[in-house]
């Protein structure tokens, strides 16, 4: 059972959230096992206790979607290190998913609602 | 005519800068006006710059779309500053969109690339 975890950056304002909370919900209802949400900073949970709590409900792997639209440090560097750590703390394997705003569904759906809030 | 700013956050990796012009690009080739990137900090040009280059070219009103997933501090407190800012540099009307993360559409491909992950 593959479990996913959202992985988003976190925020000190609450209101920040709410669009990962709405995503979460999404993902949820679409995927037939377990979705945490787990954020960089400031937001709890983390990666690590997000992917522990996936194990701890019966995932066997683990796949983490950087909810970042582009792959700078936070990605290249903290990412890695906290993926260690989840492996270590879930004790199944880790994989990551590209940086969600490198997708080019996404990115077409990033530029339609450019071009709408033009009109 | 309606100039675009596709306002994102910047980083200091100048790679994490690859998915916005590849916005760039497609929102250009669909808009029948003038886009421009601007970042709150770390890249260049500031909003400010962006509306002013916008107007130079012609634009006689100005939208900018936040290229943010959540509505935090920059958003709330950075955003409206640099608004100002930029309807006094551009001599023209300068409004907002909401965050592109607020958006069903936007929301509905990051949630498909989440389920597309987990395969």
């Amino acid at each position: 059972m593959t479990g996913l975890v959202l992985f988003a950056h976190g925020a000190r304002d609450a209101r920040w959230r709410e669009p990962f909370d709405r995503l979460l919900e999404r993902v949820r209802s679409g995927h037939g096992a377990p979705v945490e949400l787990a954020f960089l900073e400031l937001m709890d949970p983390d990666l690590p206790a997000a992917a522990a709590r996936l194990a701890r409900v019966g995932a066997t792997r683990i796949v983490v979607v950087p909810l970042f639209l582009g792959t700078g440090g936070h990605l290249r560097r903290d990412l890695p290190r906290l993926l260690e750590l989840a492996r270590a703390t879930a004790g199944v394997p880790v994989a990551a998913a590209g940086a969600a705003g490198e997708n080019d569904a996404v990115l077409d759906a990033l530029a339609s609602y450019c071009l709408r809030s033009a009109r």
